[in-house]
């Protein structure tokens, strides 16, 4: 590490900064590099195992988010936002997967795929037994929420605001976006821009438990 | 803000930086004043309503550690990190929580409860509905996990490792940090401190789904 570690006060005045932005400006896009560099916090978001049971709708399409705004209660963020991503859970893991995500780190590290024997026992062991099954979607919407905290800490220190939004209904978003036959369902969305001057949440202050009650130490 | 936002290359890096630590250094420990920024960040997280149903049990005490390991598939992170975070999700949500959240949004901004009556409202109707009770521990377990995805990336940027963890018994560590007498049960956990020179895992080539295969543009 060269420039890091950033100093702690800064780490905690972008999450000062950062708030549920409510009303985002229409004018204001993220720049093409800014974007760039969150897609990639996403790809480098840790998930269970490492096998990112999840895809990112970006969801850049005017008339798309038309359609979408009526089934997240008119929140206006979903128009209004630059960038409107949609966390799309797998609902199931298969054998097929499992072996993709086991031929890749095999490809990435240029060792041989007999090798990750154990990894894949461990994987298959958990991921396809009949007790996991109706647990999966959850497992896989969990993932997606660690990349979302990820995601709302990097915007917040690249100056992006960030709104996450579970207020919509899931099998209309799966509907107009597809998701079922991909096997995908939409666990949360989160639209991202820059705040209106006029958006009075900005300036409210921060709602906590105060950290006595929300720590415990044993 | 004043230092901010950061250059992407600084947030990249820190993520790049970050891997899932196997062991730690159990010599090293987080500085007093890292540990209460890292504290702050997990206070600062986003949740549903702003409601933070969890709590964070920080297990510090040797001989708990040593009886959460075996429920832990004996992973030698749970007593060689620093730090020890068992993210607490709250089972249920109730009348008298809501009560009291509403009240402190009441406090902390000098507005007078009945000026919340509608925000309440929204609440009650999604928390205390029928219809959400079975879906109430996933709801509160995925808010920990967006604070789990905060507490990653806010770490990597202070130059501390961790371990985000899934593999253990939740239903033992319950009965061993006594968190259902409290309406709690563990939802995931993290190990936080130094990654140990030996750990083989930490220079290995991060693997990654491209860009291409992980989203897609609408």
């Amino acid at each position: 590490m060269t420039s890091l570690p950033i100093p702690s006060s800064q780490l905690l005045e972008a999450l000062q900064w950062r708030y549920a932005t409510k009303a985002f400006d229409p004018t204001r896009k993220i720049p093409a590099e800014t974007w760039s560099a969150l897609e990639n916090s996403l790809v480098l978001s840790a998930s269970s195992f490492g096998i990112q049971p999840y895809r990112f709708i970006v969801v850049n399409d005017r008339a798309t988010r038309e359609r979408l705004l009526p089934h997240a209660w008119g929140q206006a963020q979903i128009v209004d936002a630059s960038h409107l991503v949609v966390f799309a859970a797998r609902t199931s893991v298969t054998a097929t997967e499992i072996d993709g995500f086991i031929a890749r780190i095999a490809a990435t590290r240029g060792v041989p795929v007999e090798s990750l024997g154990g990894y894949k026992g461990m994987m298959t062991g958990m991921l396809l037994s009949e007790g996991f099954q109706p647990f999966a979607p959850h497992w896989a919407a969990r993932q997606a929420y660690i990349a979302l905290g990820n995601l709302l800490t990097s915007a917040a220190l690249l100056g992006v605001d960030a709104c996450p939004m579970e207020g919509f209904v899931p099998a209309e978003f799966d509907k107009i976006l597809d998701l079922p036959a991909q096997g995908l369902t939409a666990a949360v969305a989160c639209t991202l821009g820059y705040r209106s001057s006029g958006d009075k949440y900005a300036t409210l202050a921060k709602v906590r438990a105060p950290k006595a009650e929300l720590f415990k130490t044993v």
